[in-house]
């Protein structure tokens, strides 16, 4: 039987779509620099569903491609060798939830701002939170274990998963850890499938944690000299009080946003970088404390100018200038890179980076910002109105190597939050040793032995 | 040569210890039940020599245990075959600590108190934290992923891993993670040796992340009905402050506690069973919400009295109640079960074991504890004064299966927190299916080829 007929056996043939417009759209993700090319489009209702695909796909030997909310930014959900894309928009329902273990049992599709809400509405509160938080989806969370912009005090995707059901490779159901907050009894391999992109198998059931609402979120932007005193800043404010975010912009980041979105700037004070930072104030010390800290740091004369939050509307306005850069800037074609270092290494590497990038494309406009309390910076270099998206785009990532050479020196990654997926997988070699990477591909072969579960992916 | 002669090569004779006290003294844990038979001790000073020894063991085909602290309660450091012992008893210096990073670099050695009092030293805070704090290694506790006292806070040590340095079972030495926060680069083997129960290889260094010190940490002891009521004495609490610990003890412990070691009972009235609840007043405004959550649980007939710490030696001595059982009980020679479900289901749970047990054994005295706040509830049978120890042990072990098979059908944990070893081994069944330990067995050839790396431990 051919593999059409097969998957309109397994799945209805409303659920199998091979329309071109289709194929365009799920074949590709957030990079739009690959030309998608799958087989079809199949959208599973149920675990045994993707149980029978993975078998039938053993079994003919064609590659299959999990699908989420395709916001990826390292090309992990593209399909351009004839692949199956597995495409989990049908299964968005949250399951069940439990308010004592504060656990909610979410089908892969759910988005991950429906689980926000959704917490909301239970009187709690749902932490990992990024610019694709609308359309970006739980399973894609997982599998890429993502970061944003309150790390640094609730920790990335990985933190707030209890239990995962998956399909792996092999077409075998598992049923990981059971929601348990604590369960020792042997390799736990959630945590390999967290961050897997997709590699070692489908996940199609998440249980996640929840946690108390934040009350009366603040936000303080400041104004900095540079990098090192933001460093000086940053510890400043972590040692006084417990911080929610601390992300960072550069002037030209924020000009940008000024300009296009006609956002207001933070104060007239110009600075050559600005950081944001957010807290709780369930009481007025709160306020205090962070002033007090502000004070401190604007005798040292690292900051500048700054303002602090007076309601819930300036916030998120603060928050907007920050919030809103990925979105805005993809109207210029970006070259990205989203690198990590240790986070007291962050003056000495961003120098070194600029340095490199400067010495080879001067004439290139570059931003930075990112979330900096993490050691993750996202470089973002503009294409010229005047210059075709290829040339572009060769031209950015012949610097690459020299970057990458200094991520390495320096123990950083090349890969902070968005995954290797197609666009990093010659570089995953500055990050990671050639044994490590062996042992990856042998991890891979055993819940996978095939390959055919998002082959070419990682490496 | 013979392997002895091999060892004195790498390790310098006086670092290999072949006397009997010694072999008797580092073959065992804190389980005592095993009759320790290794063939040396060695003491490595350093990752190459580790290397060196595993390289020597894969020629000679002899196995090594990776040893801690030896307060393991499943057997996970026991030496019964003629095995090399590897201890870091001289693996215990820290080696680096940046306060922005806020991360401690630590030989694996170093004990869990001496990374807590360093932590303190630096106005830092590490969280993990329970009885054997004082003699267990962070090389312990990352192999056991500990818990302890703190998890409904801080989580469990996984969450302040920040990298690792290993030599696996092949000799391969791996440097994991690079004590980034952010390092998405494909599969993340840092969380495979965190629980692995040193078989897939030795940690030889461990980059571990602090956080701050929390302000006048509170304790209330609350006097409970019975299980239902203490959960939702749990529930009212957790959505009113944020916890940093929540424990249980039945009436028969805390009467032990007092009988044994002279300790004054919270307050007069007695109760089935009683919480301990701990948070952080860094203003008064937090006494008062837990002062008024105490009122809501005794106004709905959960709560008979209670008592809230005025001072930190209050507190402390309300904490001994509790931290102290564990050791106190010891000198019953306790069957231990170690277990969990979700929280949610802990009434029906407990009802179920605590049936089984009775049914089996109702002379027997047993005593109920844990971090109930997690969901984990230590089960713990008194030898009676006349009954011989394997008999007794024999007795208990009877009752397992059914207790277990209640623990699968709840979907719950045979080990929460203490892991598999070799005490649980063959139970393991009721908490990871058959493809899960197969794909284990799998993953373990993958990093230990040979099979050299404590063997015959967890499956
Ligand atoms: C504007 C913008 C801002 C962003 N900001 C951040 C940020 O701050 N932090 C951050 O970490 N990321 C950020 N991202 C990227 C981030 O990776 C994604 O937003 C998100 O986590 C991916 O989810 P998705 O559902 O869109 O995944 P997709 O792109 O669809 O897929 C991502 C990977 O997961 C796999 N996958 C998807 N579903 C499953 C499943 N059910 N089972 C197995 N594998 C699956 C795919 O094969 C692929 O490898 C941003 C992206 C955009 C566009
Ligand atoms: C009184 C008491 C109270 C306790 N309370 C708790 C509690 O509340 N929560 C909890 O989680 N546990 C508790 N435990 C048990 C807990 O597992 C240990 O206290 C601790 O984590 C083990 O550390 P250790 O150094 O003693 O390890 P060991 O017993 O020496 O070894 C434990 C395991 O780790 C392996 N290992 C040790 N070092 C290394 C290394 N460098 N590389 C690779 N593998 C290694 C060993 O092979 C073994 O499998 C308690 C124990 C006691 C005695």
């Amino acid at each position: 039987m051919n593999i059409l007929q097969q998957l309109n056996d397994i799945f209805t043939p409303e659920r199998v779509l091979t329309d071109e417009d289709s194929l365009q759209n799920y074949g590709k993700d957030w990079t739009q620099v690959y030309t998608p090319d799958p087989l079809a489009i199949v959208f599973p209702t149920s675990t045994e569903e993707v149980q029978a695909l993975v078998k039938m796909a053993n079994e003919e030997g064609v590659a299959l491609v999990p699908s989420g909310g395709r916001t990826g930014l390292c090309g992990g959900a593209v399909a351009m060798n004839k692949e199956i894309v597995v495409s989990f928009d049908r299964m968005n329902k949250i399951l069940d939830f439990n308010s004592i273990d504060r656990s909610v049992v979410c089908q892969p599709g759910v988005i991950t701002q429906q689980l926000q809400n959704f917490a909301e509405e239970n009187n709690l509160f749902y932490p990992v939170d990024f610019g694709s938080s609308g359309s970006s989806q739980l399973g894609g969370n997982i599998s890429t274990n993502a970061g944003g912009i309150k790390v640094v005090r609730y920790g990335l995707t990985r933190n707030w998963v209890l239990g995962l059901k998956v399909v792996t490779g092999a077409g075998e159901v598992l049923d990981l850890n059971h929601g348990l907050v604590k369960n020792a009894t042997g390799y736990d391999f959630r945590h390999l499938f967290i961050g897997a992109e997709g590699t070692l198998g489908f996940i199609t059931e998440a249980t996640m944690r929840l946690t108390n609402i934040p009350k009366n979120l603040t936000v303080f932007v400041l104004g900095v000299t540079d990098i090192p005193a933001l460093m000086q800043v940053f510890e400043t404010f972590q040692n006084t009080i417990e911080l929610s975010a601390f992300e960072f912009f550069s002037e030209d980041t924020l000009s940008l946003m000024v300009n296009d979105k006609g956002y207001a700037r933070p104060f007239d004070t110009e600075a050559p970088y600005y950081a944001l930072i957010e807290f709780e104030v369930d009481h007025e010390s709160k306020e205090e404390s962070a002033l007090q800290a502000f004070e401190a740091c604007a005798e040292e004369g690292w900051v500048v100018d700054g303002v602090m939050s007076q309601s819930l509307q300036q916030a998120k306005d603060l928050w907007r200038l920050r919030e809103d850069i990925s979105e805005t800037i993809s109207a210029y074609t970006p070259y990205k890179n989203d690198l990590s270092v240790n986070i007291s290494k962050v003056p000495e590497y961003l120098d070194k980076v600029e340095q490199a990038v400067n010495q080879n494309y001067s004439e290139f406009k570059v931003l930075w910002y990112g979330h900096i309390g993490d050691g993750n910076l996202h470089l973002n270099i503009l294409k010229p109105d005047s210059m075709e998206v290829s040339e572009f785009f060769e031209q950015c990532s012949k610097v690459n190597p020299d970057i990458f050479e200094v991520t390495k020196k320096m123990n950083g990654s090349v890969s902070a939050e968005h995954g290797i997926g197609i666009i990093k997988k010659n570089y995953l070699k500055y990050s990671r040793s050639k044994e490590e990477v062996e042992l990856m591909a042998s991890v891979k072969k055993i819940f996978d032995p095939k390959g055919i579960i998002n082959p070419g992916k990682i490496f």
